[in-house]
């Protein structure tokens, strides 16, 4: 071709060459032992009930699960199958306890793809948001892209630092940016693991509501809560509508499907659909998962994986004590997919970092979630895509590249 | 809840207030016998191929199906799945007689979502693009929402009068509007019907080429040839790598899929990934369109439907002569789904719309595609997804309504 790339990406538009995925997040995927990747377990998916889901709906729904809407109607180009949200809002409002019908459930083609929805529904160029310190970097961007100055408050123990909340939104409206949106992961947060704590959650919801800022509240990892029963949502103690949540099947059943959902006031849903581009998502696979769910095959699962995680999430507690420690720091999350780990101030990170890459040992840099000066000695490790076998080997290795690395504090 | 829905719908921001689906678009779905929307027979979803084809993919690949991305590594959440692309470039290089490899090709969650991605990649806000007189009307929107001054050019019979094209662009140009991209549907043109003549193929490249403006060639239904071969596409004629092509599984398998690509020079498909905001489509479906196209099903199919939708385009063509004319003029269309219908000054074609739906019958209006005066007194005609015993008699009751809405011409 003439011309050749050069004068084609000249005519790219500003988003082209602005947005893009963020820099050095592509995820490893040649490690023999890949603690890097927030992802299912693959060898647990639940190959056979989705088998028998999809080919049940070819057969029993026909050419109904191939049209662009059913029998919900044109609506479902802009909402998704009405079925599988009755199903997912009939969940939702016995998990929240709040009312909830199909007009507050639209099916995203998975949940970066709702997030993105929902920033843009209620973030302009110049407006204001607030994200925890350390957060999921792509929903960072989104709200990047959609032109937003962005907040941050520290997130601890007990999760984002509601006390601190006041004080950014404060920030922001004094840059000129009016306050628009709160996006938090409440529940096993990722990067960290934390839980938001049920009276920072009230006064959250309390904050937002009082002054007229929407909430993004990220449940990917709810109901993997390996201790008890999961934490109330943050939608349970909203009376004045302004949560929206996402919610997606890729951590519980599989992320190829790519389907997942944006839950709330109907209002505020409303918005969400304006702003997508697309004819929503396939009716096929939406009538499969209402298949799976309805069946209970969907519960069963959920409850599967639940033992398994908390099997390794005990594992790698014991490994980390065994062989990090007091190289490195943690607390034992009581959830999801991530321990998050401090690492002491007299290992040379990057160095330990290259030592166990060296020996196939891959884990994801904090400084991927956050921009502030804790990152660099912080590591986020999910073992749960790690078969268990590979779990304490893989943290063994990872403790010999920490020792390795043991120098003068970079701080002395 | 407090406030209601007003409170949370002030907080939208500017494009969920102003984007939204076209105003009076939504298709019909109600109606008895049904020519409005652009529909594949649904009769004809290749059920049991899909079935196949789906179970398969889930015994063969396994969890590899199920994950973010497989062997073809981390771009393949940029992409899409990798065989797929392959297998698609390899069809595109032999149809259009262009090299093409995987890097050329993106899997998109429809056509939709891909012409609304391709528009974001080259489009600013005060940027310029031209569109065909009457057009696909999403594309138009997703334009509109970049901000991009429009300009038209009128149809004929020959497709897009590209002499016109030169004048339209610098309009934009007078008006302040740098122009970036031109969108054409070439073959079997929505909603006209015509396809674009080979001169004016190489005329439209020739232009976009000299003027350094992308061109945005929408090939829905370009292997809908009812009368010979496709005409050739404007890639074929394109040297400078400005044509991005968008091409979708949706009316040769279902729409319920909703699995489309955008491909054309691995430069111009990088700026669409950049600018899309999800991780790509599902791999579980992409995985089983390529054992679709591989197994040679998806051409055997193509082959009947090209059979199938001749028949229903001869009876339509009969049925209109018989029953309409000369209260209706068209040109029978030599592929595709449309007959685009000019109906005689002297109808009043409110009023023989609103009878014809009285009676169950239900076209679409041509104002929907256009926004010079010629829509009013056309029509959109869509036989392809009426069951074949249903045309002649839904024509027959089209006529009665036109001959009752017989009056003054307005123009007189």
């Amino acid at each position: 071709m003439d011309g050749g790339a050069g004068e084609i990406e000249a005519r790219w538009s500003t988003r082209a060459r602005d947005w893009g995925p963020p820099s050095g997040t592509a995820p490893v995927d040649d490690a023999r032992i890949n603690f890097d990747q927030g992802l299912p377990d693959p060898s647990l998916f639940p190959i056979d009930e989705l088998r028998r889901a999809l080919d049940q709906t070819l057969a029993e729904d026909g050419d109904q699960a191939l049209r662009y809407f059913g029998a919900g109607g044109a609506s479902e180009m802009q909402y998704g199958h009405v079925g599988l949200r009755r199903t997912i809002a009939d969940r939702l409002a016995a998990r929240d306890g709040r009312a909830l019908d199909e007009g507050g459930v639209t099916l995203v083609n998975g949940s970066t793809d709702g997030l993105a929805l929902a920033v843009n529904a209620f973030i302009d160029p110049g407006d204001g948001a607030v994200v925890e310190a350390a957060t999921y970097p792509h929903t960072r961007r989104f709200i990047g892209a959609a032109g937003a100055t962005v907040a941050t408050v520290p997130v601890d123990d007990d999760g984002m630092v509601v006390d601190a909340l006041p004080r950014a939104l404060d920030e922001l409206r004094a840059a000129g940016a009016t306050p628009k949106l709160i996006y938090t992961i409440p529940s096993f947060h990722a990067p960290t693991g934390t839980v938001l704590s049920e009276p920072r959650r009230r006064r959250l919801v309390e904050i937002a509501s009082e002054q007229g800022v929407m909430v993004l509240e990220d449940n990917c990892y709810h109901d993997f809560s390996y201790d008890g029963p999961p934490p109330p949502t943050l939608r349970h103690f909203d009376d004045a509508g302004v949560v929206v949540q996402s919610d997606s099947f890729s951590k519980y059943v599989a992320p190829g499907l790519r389907m997942a959902w944006v839950a709330g006031d109907p209002a505020a849903i409303r918005g969400v659909v304006r702003v997508r581009q697309d004819f929503a998502v396939s009716a096929l696979l939406a009538r499969a998962l209402q298949r799976l769910v309805v069946s209970g095959d969907f519960d069963r699962h959920v409850a599967e994986l639940r033992d398994h995680y908390r099997h390794k999430r005990d594992l790698t507690s014991a490994a980390l004590r065994e062989h990090c420690e007091p190289l490195v720091s943690f607390r034992e999350p009581t959830g999801g997919f991530y321990f998050w780990l401090r690492i002491a101030d007299e290992v040379d990170w990057e160095q330990a970092r290259a030592t166990a890459a060296a020996a196939g040992v891959a884990v994801r840099p904090g400084a991927r979630f956050t921009d502030d000066t804790s990152g660099p000695q912080h590591v986020r490790l999910s073992p749960i895509q790690v078969p268990e076998a590979d779990i304490e080997p893989g943290i063994a290795e990872l403790g010999r590249a920490l020792r390795a690395a043991v120098g003068p504090s970079p701080a002395s």
